[in-house]
């Protein structure tokens, strides 16, 4: 575990990117942004996720109705929708989500998490159980010339977002 | 976005660690962590989270009590309880958790995610306001000399983790 200022700069670096290439994301790329998500820790190691990777532009377009800020999921070529296979550990989703984007980041793929809104919908179009949740998708390709991080409000100032020993505000 | 297989290879060795080093995080480590907090994504940008810092071990007894498998925090010179400032989004939750692991990992230092099972009791210990929920913590600290990955049952194949275009079972 030594230390990597670089790397350290990469995580900070990571943001959602809206605007893709239209090549397909090579095999090789794509098993390695899953393999990350595999990886990733969850608690008790329950694993309790699995992803459907999606490439047909139509089957994109179903999921993508399921939500109001979808528009990354049409234009990239492969969008990844997270399924949680019980009710809890949302959290868990979380992490498996970031890791894939920043594993996405370190192999120069571009990436943008989506919600879907409609999530009973997107778990009918996708043919999964009822039970498991298909709330959260990330659209994945590798960017566009022209891509740039989305317009975004710069962050809370660390006084606000960090609190010593008990909560104040 | 310039490949970088060295911080996927470290994406993909994150393990959490539970044993750590006496010594306190320093300061500007702590910050650097928080700072990649502070800069994870959020749908919408809401970033409706915050982070409690507690070095105070008698502090940190009480939070660990909250839970039942939070003996790293016990043993961890700082432990971070991640704030939910919303009923919502425990997904982001889960997305900043990952980041300050991983960041952490860049700057040399272990961690080790917490669940903090009883959330309502960790929430009136830490005094933050009904409505918010607190049951994530992260135990960080400078791995001890003998640490190593906690026992771990490995990963479900591939073709559990991954369905195609729909979900299979």
């Amino acid at each position: 575990m030594e230390p990597s200022p670089e790397l350290y700069r990469m995580i900070l670096r990571l943001r959602a990117i809206r605007e893709y290439k239209p090549e397909p994301v090579e095999e090789p790329d794509l098993l390695a942004v899953l393999e990350a998500g595999r990886w990733t820790g969850t608690s008790k190691n329950r694993q309790d996720w699995s992803v459907v990777v999606i490439r047909d532009p139509s089957q994109r377009d179903l999921v993508a109705a399921c939500g109001d800020f979808t528009d990354p999921i049409r234009r990239a070529p492969v969008a990844l929708v997270l399924v949680q296979e019980s009710q809890h550990y949302e959290f868990d989703v979380g992490r498996v989500a970031q890791n894939m984007m920043l594993a996405a980041s370190a192999l120069g793929i571009a990436s943008c998490p989506i919600t879907l809104h409609r999530s009973e919908e997107a778990r009918q179009v996708l043919g999964v159980p009822a039970g498991k949740k298909t709330r959260y998708a990330i659209a994945l390709g590798y960017p566009a010339d022209h891509a740039g991080p989305a317009r975004r409000g710069g962050r809370k100032p660390v006084t606000s977002f960090v609190h010593q020993e008990r909560y104040q505000r």
